[in-house]
Formats: C-alpha cells, sequence, structure tokens
C-alpha cells in the first residue's frame, strides 16, 4: 500500500490517495483524471485542499507535524487530526445540519475527508468584515452550541460514559496545552510571541501585564479550562472556525475538542462578536458609516444568549428522565427546586461565559495570533483605538463578570464604555 | 502457574501464593509452614489477611468481585484493587512516611501485598471513640494532604503529566459511581439503601429529602467531583481509613481514588473529625464526661486546617519556579500578586472543604453506610440527638460555606450549635 505510513500530500500524490480510497473517489465522479484541485489553508495550522470533480466535490484537510504558519521550528502532534475527526463525528450526531459529514478519516495519514462547503459559504469573520448581515446566524449558533454542548455533559450522559469520553479526550493535551499558553498566559507576562500595534497600544500591554486582579481572575479560568471536564467543547470557537450563507452555518475545525467548559466554547464565539464589533469603526466609510451593522452585531450577541439560554433548558427539561446522572428527578422533584437548579447553573455558565469571552479577546489584541478583523484596518492609529476599546471592555467583562445577571446588562455595559 | 487467572483466595491457598512470590515470601522468613494468618477485613468491601511468619509479617488485601458487606448483589469491579495499587504509590511516594509500602500488586488476582502496621496501630475511629489524644495527628495529616494534593495538581505538574494521569484514573469510574451515589444522591431521595435512627430523625431525613437549598448546593458539589481533576485525591479519607499509634499515623485504603477536587479528602478528614466530636456526649459516663476530649478533637480540627493551609502554601513558595504550569512566575512575578492568587486559592479550597465535608457528614447519618461513632451509642434516643446536632451543623456549613472566612469563624459556629 502506497500510504500506510506518514507523507504530506501534494496535489499529485493527493489524487493518488483518493484513487485508492472508494470513500473519497465515489464522491467525486468516475473520472479523476477531470479532478481539479485547490490548496485554501487560510489557517493556521493545517493543509485544506478543495477538491472537484465531474460528479461532485470534496475537502481533504492535513495535518502536518508542526505548526503550518510558524513553521517546523514549533512542533504539534498530526493527532490532533484524530480528534478533529472525533468531535466532527460526535458533534456531527447531535448538530447535523451545522457541522460538515465526514466522509473518510485516515490516522496513519492525519488527513480528514470531509463535505466541501460549496460557495457561496465564506468564513463568518470574513462575513462580518464586510458587514453582512446573517439572519440565522444566532439561530443556528445557539441551536449547536446547546445541542453539542447538553448532549456531551453529564445533564444528559451517564457518569461510565462521560469518564470514558474524558479519558480518550485527555489525549488532545498538546493542543490544551497550546490554548493555556497563548489565551492564559502569553498575553500576561512578556514573551517573544506576544504582538501588538505599537507603539499605540505598548502601555495597553504593559497594563495587561501589571494587572494583578486580571492575574489572578485569568488564573481562575485557567484552572477551569484545565481541570472541568464539563462538556466536550469545540475549543476553538471563533468567527473564523464557521463558515456560512445567508441561510446555512456550519462549524469546523475542532482540532482543540477537549472535555472543558462549557463558557469556553460559547465565550470563544460571544468574544469575537464583540471584537468584530468593536472593529466596526475601522471599516466604516462615506458609503457606510456601520452604525447599523454595529446593531446587528449587538442583537445578534444578545440574542445566542438568549436562544442558547431557552434551547439548552428545553433539552435539559425534555431529557430530565432520561440517563444524564447530575441532576436526578427523584432529588430535584419539585418546579421550585427545577428552577432554581437551573438558574444556577446557567446564570455559572453565563459568568464562565464571559470570562473565557473576554479571555479571547485580550489575547486576540496583545497575543501571538491576532485577528482579520483588526488586522484588516490599514490605518495604525484607527486600529489601535479599535483594539484600545475592546481591550477596555474585555478587562471590565473578565473582572466583574460575576456582577452580571442577564445578557441585556452585557449589552448595556458594551454600549457604554 | 497456579495462580494465572483469578480466583478468590482463602487461608490455604494464600499461602501457596505467597510462596510463589518472593516479594512476599521473602518478608516471612525461610520456614512458611511457622506462619499464622488472620482474616482482618473489618471494611466494607474487601478481604484483608495479616500474616505473620517467623521473620517478619505482611498484609495481603483482595478485592472481588462485589460489594462484601453487601455481597455478590451489588457487583463492584475488581479494578478497584488496580487503582489502590496505583495511589498508594504515587501518594507513598510523595508521603513515605504515612502511606504503608506495597510490596507487591497483582492484576490479575486484584491483590496488593503490603506493609503490616502493626499493633499498637488501631484505626483511627476506634481511638477517637475510646477517647484518645493523639499528639500528632493534626501534624501528620496535614502533612500528608499538602503532599499529595500539592504534588499532584496543576501547581506542580505539567499540563502534560497531568492529563495523562487524569486519563488513567477515569478508568476508576465505577468507584466514582457509587460515591455521586451514596454520597450526592441517595440522602437527598428516597432510597431503599438509606437508613437513620428511626423513629426520632424521621423527620429530619425528611427535611433533607426536603430542603431545595441544600439540594441546589449539593448539585453544585457534585458536579466539581465528577468534573473537577485537580488533583489525585484518596477519595474515602474518613477516619476508618486512618491507622495510628502515639507517634505514627497510617493511611490506608485509597480504592476511591481518581483525580478530583482536594477538598473533596480534606473535607472527609475534617467532616469526620465533627462527627466524632458530636458522638462524643454519647460516650459520656461518669468516669470520664468527655468534655476534655470534645476540646482536643474541636482544636485538632482546627490544627489540621491551620497546618495544611501552612505546608500547602510553602510548598507552592518552595516549588514555585519548578514545572508546575498553574501559575507560571513571569506572570505571578511580584509579592503581592502571588499573596493574591494564594489567599484566593486557600479561600476557595476551604469552601470546596466545608461543602464536601458537610456533604459526607449527612451522608453518615440518613444515608446507607454509617459510622461506628454513631452506630456504638447503644441508646438509640442518646444516638439520635448526637446525630441530630451533626446533621445540622452539616447543613449549615453547607448552604453557608462561602460566608467562612478561616476556620476560626467555623470552629465557633459548630461551638455554638
Ligand atoms: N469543509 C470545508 N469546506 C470548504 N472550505 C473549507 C472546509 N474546511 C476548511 N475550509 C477552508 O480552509 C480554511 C482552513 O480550514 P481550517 O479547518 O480552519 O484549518 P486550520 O486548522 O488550519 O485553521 C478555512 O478557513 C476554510 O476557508
Ligand atoms: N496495612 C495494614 N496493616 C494492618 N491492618 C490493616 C492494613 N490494611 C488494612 N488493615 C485492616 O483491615 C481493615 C480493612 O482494610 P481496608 O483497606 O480499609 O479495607 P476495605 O477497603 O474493605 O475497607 C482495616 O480497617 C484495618 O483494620
Ligand atoms: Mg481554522
Ligand atoms: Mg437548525
Ligand atoms: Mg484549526
Ligand atoms: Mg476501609
Ligand atoms: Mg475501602
Amino acid at each position: 500500500m502506497a500510504f500506510s505510513e506518514f507523507k504530506p500530500l501534494d496535489e499529485k500524490s493527493l489524487i493518488e490517495y483518493i484513487k485508492s480510497v472508494p470513500s473519497l473517489s465515489s464522491k467525486l465522479g468516475s473520472n479523476l483524471d477531470k479532478v481539479s484541485i485547490k490548496e485554501v489553508g487560510d489557517g493556521n495550522l493545517n493543509f485544506v485542499y478543495i477538491i472537484l470533480g465531474p460528479a461532485g466535490s470534496l475537502v481533504i484537510k492535513q495535518a502536518l507535524p508542526y505548526i503550518r504558519c510558524i513553521g517546523e521550528s514549533w512542533p504539534m502532534t498530526r493527532e490532533r487530526a484524530y480528534f478533529e475527526a472525533l468531535a466532527l463525528r460526535e458533534h456531527g450526531q447531535f448538530s447535523p445540519e451545522h457541522v460538515p459529514e465526514v466522509y473518510h478519516f485516515d490516522r496513519t495519514m492525519s488527513l480528514i475527508g470531509m463535505r466541501y462547503l460549496e460557495p457561496p459559504h465564506i468564513i463568518l469573520r470574513k462575513g462580518l468584515i464586510a458587514g453582512i448581515e446573517y439572519p440565522f446566524l444566532a439561530e443556528h449558533m445557539s441551536e449547536y452550541m446547546a445541542r453539542t454542548l447538553y448532549f456531551t455533559s453529564l445533564l444528559y450522559r451517564t457518569t461510565m460514559d462521560h469518564k470514558h469520553a474524558v479519558a480518550k479526550f485527555c489525549g488532545n493535551v498538546e493542543l490544551c496545552r497550546l490554548t493555556e499558553q497563548v489565551v492564559f498566559s502569553d498575553p500576561y507576562k512578556v514573551s517573544e510571541y506576544n504582538r501588538w500595534t505599537s507603539p499605540y497600544l505598548d502601555g495597553d500591554a504593559e497594563a495587561v501585564r501589571e494587572d494583578n486582579i486580571l492575574k489572578i481572575e485569568v488564573a481562575e479560568l485557567k484552572s477551569k479550562f484545565c481541570e472541568r471536564a464539563q462538556a466536550l467543547v469545540h475549543g476553538d470557537l471563533h468567527t473564523g472556525s464557521i463558515m456560512v450563507t445567508h441561510e446555512s452555518t456550519q462549524v469546523i475545525d475542532p482540532e482543540f475538542a477537549f472535555y472543558g467548559p462549557m463558557g469556553f466554547d460559547i465565550g470563544a464565539f460571544l468574544g469575537n462578536l464583540i471584537l468584530a464589533f468593536f472593529a466596526q469603526d475601522g471599516h466604516a466609510d462615506q458609503v457606510n458609516d456601520r452604525k447599523t451593522y454595529k446593531e446587528w452585531i449587538l442583537r445578534t450577541f444578545e440574542e445566542v444568549w438568549n436562544l442558547f439560554h431557552k434551547k439548552f433548558i428545553a433539552l435539559w427539561d425534555e431529557h430530565k428522565d432520561a440517563s444524564g446522572e447530575a441532576y436526578l428527578p427523584a432529588i430535584y422533584n419539585n418546579p421550585e427546586v427545577q428552577q432554581l437548579a437551573q438558574k444556577k447553573f446557567m446564570e455559572d455558565l453565563l459568568h464562565d461565559t464571559l470570562g473565557f469571552g473576554a479571555a479571547k479577546m485580550i489575547r486576540r489584541i496583545v497575543g501571538v495570533a491576532h485577528v482579520e478583523d483588526f488586522e484588516s484596518i490599514t490605518d495604525a492609529r484607527k486600529r489601535a483605538d479599535c483594539e484600545h476599546r475592546a481591550l477596555e471592555v474585555a478587562k471590565m467583562l473578565l473582572k466583574e463578570r460575576r456582577n452580571f445577571q442577564d445578557i441585556t446588562e452585557v449589552v448595556s455595559a458594551i454600549k457604554k464604555l
């Protein structure tokens, strides 16, 4: 067999590979010489090929043993592809409308074959920069998050199943470690990897590194990230891991998946919406001042949480007599105690969400990996201004998250700052 | 080989077994026909044999595929012996003076050979019932807990090592599940397993089952127990898992070990001290009113926490520049932030400890497994009276744990009730 050991593919060997795998070649049609291949990996870590055949299409994603955007100097286990495939399948089972189907997985080759999200699908972040409204975004993302998080938690699962799954995903430790470093550590210390819009934000970056209260709160979030196996989280749920059209919302790239705190996913998505919000002033021009669009973002932000809340509670109510071992019906046996339990759970989850969301914002402004929302603002002073305001909001949310009782209060606070 | 598959041993086959294992037989001396064997398993789950030879001694503990005190009707994996052996070795490495040495482990036979804790070692619970003061108990137990918990947490470990160890102990899920049921579930619902001193405590048991606030707080503790992999906890650290003499303190029986919240161990020990405290009035007689002894227990209770606090912080300070990934020295880089971090950590840990300790108290009064401290009070009315007061304290501690800033306040509250 030609692919019995790992080998990075190029466009030529890719065709050979596809020919050797019926579940892939069958998607494309009979004449494989008519196939076109394009590498589109605009992501940071991996190689992604779009393959168009006479009768169909697919995407091949391959992990190499290092981080693509940095190079071989930053090694990273290829096993991330295994966890990505596991998570795509697991989340896909619970939210099939919002996760691309996996056609094939090859652990030796660290290679996933999956549905091609055909045009006009684009990366949500790019849509947000272009000022496009997605009327179903809040509906779809709240659905995806409610279902993937609920069904992989102890609210639905037995202890047996949960611990078994937790153990399996402990194997994705290298990717968890990377998150720990770039989200919870580097931004709060002097690090060769950090960067920011200099000189404008030199003082802001230093202030982050010298804010004792902020650092104490980040320690708590980091410990939750490392220790709390609440649900199978995507682990990298920013607006660059979501592909959209007007009608469709698809979550890709769960290579950081592991059993972690639910708020880490919800926060990643909501935090990136706030980043998009603060970037809008940098994209405003005489044709479009982006005011209406900013309102749409904030409305979407609010709706995501409210719809998530509603859907999550609905799942909880619907399955409360099922196999989940967290809240046994014989104990939580009256409407008052059920409501109290759900209220406390959702309030704690909101606080986690705000904390993790804020941490994800901060790291995108003073850490190693920045976001195109800001990077595409060419005027550095203008960009710094947008980033500065986002950073102030993030610091406030991180430190004062426990004072917010619902998402409306958060929106007001964002508007005020 | 005679023991190539699992077989429950009796006194005769045990000798054959020992003869076939040099690391065991060598402990006893050359003439193995002069050996005496006594089964002493007063515990609930397993068989324990003391083997005395002409030149030495040892203990053999064997797990059968069910719970001993209930019988074959309650099956329980023999793999608990594997996790017990792992934990004895792991904890023994960090606190060798307080954990018996493991001579031999046989996974097929679910059998551990370990040091015999020779007389006058007795089970601490029996010593507490007899009214015996142990001057080094607080010192030793705080040392054991500080070291085993610190060194197996992310304060000392790398993420890599931590996740690897967490995954391994996820295998002990059946024992975790048992704790979930008997500690966090059964006492709060109608269950065939529950019992209490009836009829005196009928109302108390019902009040526990109908206390919505209590049940909400227990849900939070249960979720921490299930989800938070903070350190390798013993998992069953009551006063029946500790053997003592005046000078020696030895922790046995960690078959429930897993990566869980530190407060679960500290709470188990401290909660059982409070149970012993409230049982004293039932043991008072004309010769000894137990007043002085009650003071010693409370003093020990207070000292355990204070010494634990001191030792834990000392380990943290000593190793703060080592490999632990929770608080990187480049971030927690000034005395003020270090102190803030430690203060917050220890306060949260105190609250966890009080919550778990209280839950362990409650389950011993209205759940399936009771404690000899109370059971040995033959006058049921007197016993109920002791149990009632312990239960009131436990409910208060569980619900109001977050209002306590230090252990002195807890002692005052116990004295008041
Ligand atoms: N299933 C797919 N359909 C269409 N495009 C895709 C698909 N998967 C990935 N892509 C494209 O490839 C890019 C990188 O993919 P991604 O999974 O995010 O890789 P990385 O892990 O390197 O970030 C995406 O931003 C998107 O443009
Ligand atoms: N190493 C030992 N030395 C002396 N006695 C022991 C030793 N281990 C256990 N025992 C005795 O056996 C009893 C039961 O042991 P334990 O490990 O608690 O078993 P179980 O898991 O069944 O509770 C203990 O209460 C103690 O009296
Ligand atoms: Mg990506
Ligand atoms: Mg839908
Ligand atoms: Mg990726
Ligand atoms: Mg025991
Ligand atoms: Mg035991």
